[in-house]
């Protein structure tokens, strides 16, 4: 058996990528707003973008606004990224972005959903219900799930940022310690904003070994090379990159999906030369 | 226009009762594991409750669990409930138990899917990623949500209870006081587990006139009195109990309901009398 972020590293190696390509079917980008063309918008994007994917993110709100067609779309996209995934070689993963979190007995059914039902590889998920919400979805070493740490939307400050304890640090770092305890099967990873880099290298500190899924590069502002440098491990791995609108957006998303791509391994080869990695 | 609670009131009204009826098709409870049954499930437990029901709530995870048919079957139960209601003559709330939390795009589409698609009339959440993440299903009045707060499960130990800021007070104590304030269109409500009546007298004094949505009763183990004692606002009302096994697998759930719903009125009663609400 192999855990999933084995799994998720020979994908970085193949594809020589940390880019997630988000698959978001926003309405206003569709032809039309319904499921089917939800569909062949992702299609199209997973076929022109695939070669440079370390991993594909559906988020499941854009497909449940659809309703059971909208689901049957998602559950085709995941099909569609596994038939490509073959022809190329190289299975890549998908992190179904569904941000779940409820009691153990119904965490299991969600579970089901996104890894039997769904076929996806991992999820993303909500911290605030403690161990036994998130555990229904490790307890197969070969699945994963991310865990929101610190998000890069304006809320974020709400909770996240709180005083914690003694010390004072602030929720998220508490809640990256937490993730660190509860990955013993080297398959769960922290969900961490790659708009702010200082709170970035704060989780790294907390959290020296663990997958980071980092949003915000693109559409929200976050720039590379600090988050870059702030949220790689030590081994130069460790950070994925979700891209959605800056992708499916360009006139050629295959062509833009190449140059970030290559972009981030420029900056991952100059901070390995600095002696960063 | 209504506000969301002045629905619920209504209904409250109506029906007497502050019983939340859970619909929660989980696979053991089922002939078989198919999105059919579960549908026959609810359907079957709606016709029979739905005298004492003051609400409903169908919980997304054991419907997506089947798919595109599962999700199918969630918005046949939903407009099953609003055909019950006619017969009734007094509309019943639905609330979807699906505890999202994103970024607020992306909860504009989780708004579209549990409103619009669905029919639903308020839906709980997840208060992690803080405010612009609730705002969008707060939007139109006449549709509510309740923020996840102190929850009844073991691990609601992790976060909610750790001390935060200069007092120490609670993380869900925050959450309550932050709920409260992002209440400006009398549509947003809390959940409270009711296992622990300290906590939930807490929130209470934190909270003083928002609704509770309070599981834990019946197969989970929270006692009524001392809950009812504790989560009651002083108009002696505000609480919502959810309960779903225990009335789902009664010999005659209908009947089973309508005692758990006499037996909250003479709590209610015996309270008021004692001079508590």
């Amino acid at each position: 058996m192999e855990s999933f972020f084995t799994f998720l590293e020979r994908r970085v190696s193949d594809s020589s990528s940390l880019l997630c390509i988000g698959l978001d079917p926003h309405i206003g980008d569709l032809p039309s707003p319904t499921a089917a063309a939800a569909l062949r918008f992702c299609i199209d994007l997973v076929e022109r973008t695939a070669p440079c994917a370390a991993a594909f993110k559906p988020n499941a709100a854009f497909f449940e606004q659809f309703g059971a067609p909208g689901w049957d779309a998602l559950k085709r996209v995941i099909d569609g990224i596994r038939e490509r995934s073959r022809h190329l070689g190289s299975m890549i993963p998908v992190i179904l972005d569904a941000k779940r979190g409820d009691i153990a007995s119904t965490a299991e059914a969600y579970a089901r959903s996104a890894f039997q039902e769904l076929g996806a590889h991992a999820v993303t998920l909500s911290p605030y219900l403690g161990r036994d919400s998130v555990e229904p979805f490790l307890a197969d070493g070969e699945k994963g799930a991310f865990l929101l740490c610190k998000t890069s939307n304006p809320g974020a400050h709400d909770l996240q940022d709180l005083p914690v304890g003694v010390a004072g640090e602030p929720l998220y770092v508490t809640v990256a310690r937490l993730g660190r305890s509860w990955n013993t099967r080297n398959n769960l990873g922290l969900v961490v904003g790659a708009t702010q880099p200082e709170a970035m290298a704060r989780v790294r500190q907390a959290a020296p070994e663990l997958w980071f899924l980092a949003p915000g590069i693109g559409a929200q502002g976050g720039e590379l090379e600090p988050a870059l440098r702030a949220g790689l491990r030590r081994d130069g791995r460790g950070l994925l990159l979700p891209v959605s609108r800056a992708i499916a957006r360009a006139a050629d998303p295959g062509q833009a999906a190449a140059a970030l791509r290559d972009e981030i391994v420029s900056i991952q080869y100059r901070l390995a030369g600095s002696g960063r990695a």
